[in-house]
């Protein structure tokens, strides 16, 4: 079984945070929103434009990428949580070298 | 009698979530709204461009998909349930191979 | 005296549901709103392109349609009520055959 | 003294409505918005064009129309009152014949 | 002291309304706003199109204009009061012929 | 060190307005904002088109100008108290002559 | 580890501003909007256009920049926390001579 996402969608599996709040409470540091880590495990071929052709993807299978924390739809398959969403919502990309 | 939605709609047929829940609570895992899953079983011929041509559909008829559990708008026809929803509402297509 | 909607406006006659609650309570299914029902019996010549022609209609008189039950404005001729709406209202035409 | 509509925009004067309600409590039959009627006494010329000139208009002067209820603004000349809006706000044209 | 508006926006001279209500109470007949009456005294030269050339104005000085009574911004130049607003503000003009 | 506005904002130094109230209770003349006003101290190049060329700024270093009471950002440089706002917030120039 | 910003969008070190309030409390000037400082330590290509092609970015890293103190998202990289915000967010660009 394999996902598709239409259009500009990803589908991002998300990578864990080593938090290491053991027992403790937790303060944030400011007020902002932090985003969340993870890899691109699908991705769709891009927007259509006004003349039938495509915009290619910025994105590709594989990518590690930080994304608002709030992004996204949650989806589930063969038991693992994946999320879809836009590709707008993809802060960057962490090149590991 | 045939549903033929306008412009880039689909007519999506609900699949049954196999959920195992006896006799309990329920408890969410998050906060995100699930996607609910389906079947496309009439699509419109896609949206009119300004020169008049469509844009053509990246969906068809038998694509079993993930949408928005709030999305479209529900319809009845011989006896079944079906909801219209425009392309866009459709989040992935499930490849079953 | 004949309606001439403007633009992509169509004038629609709508079609009576068969309910059938004899003396009883009504329980929606679902909170999803359920579309209505009607037929087209007037529409506009199209929506004007920025260079001054037509985008053609995709509706014509005569269709059954599904629309939003909101949809609408609606207006009073010879003693029938009939609504009047954008083409981008109308969700679905019905194929009788 | 004449007015002259910038734009799209057109002065509608309003056409009375024959309400045969005689003492008694008007009941709507819907919580639908019901239109107003009224006919074009002038018209603008039309929108302007990126490239500068005029998408005519589908409307003239004469035209019996049905209106929005809410829409446009009033204005009185010489003891009248008119309604001044842009031809998006009117819904269609009665035909008489 | 000259004032220059940018883009489509007009400098107007507030014309006063012959107010004949004297010692008495104010009944609105409607609830409609009712739109404010003045003249162009400064006109910008239109609005820039995206290849770099300008829309011209439909308004020019000296033009007898209604406006909506709550738009543009209030500026007093040499004791005069004159409002700033743009020309999709104006409703239309008024010819005095 | 010299700041440079990106795209078509601008650096406005405000002028202070001769407040004559002495001692006394302001009382608006009316509830609409008056604008303040300002002179160029610096300005972007311009908004960059779809082609990548440049629309041309219509203000220029020196004009001085008339600009919402509550438009830009507040900026502090070698002791001084600057606004930054785009040239859309500005109402219009005052050509002293 | 490096990361790479998708679109127009930039990678901003936040610069410490030299407060100098030394057990005092803090009496804002006024109620506005006052910008924070920081240096652009990565960029993204640009926005792509609809004919697939990039407009270039009008910010380089290395600028010092001034931005809304609510614009962006944090994150954190190697002990340091930065700022992802688009190219508008960018108020000036602060030049150093």
């Amino acid at each position: 079984m394999k996902i598709r996402p239409l259009q500009d969608r990803v589908l991002v599996e998300r990578l864990e945070e080593q938090t290491t709040t053991k027992g403790g409470i937790i303060i944030p540091d400011t007020a902002k929103e932090k985003p969340a880590e993870g890899r691109i495990v699908a991705a769709g071929q891009g927007k259509t434009k006004e003349d039938g052709s495509l915009i290619p993807m910025e994105l590709k299978v594989g990518d590690r990428v930080l994304f608002s924390k709030y992004a996204g739809s949650e989806v589930k398959f063969d038991g693992n949580d994946f999320l879809i969403m836009g590709q707008d919502d993809i802060l960057c990309v962490v090149d590991e070298a």
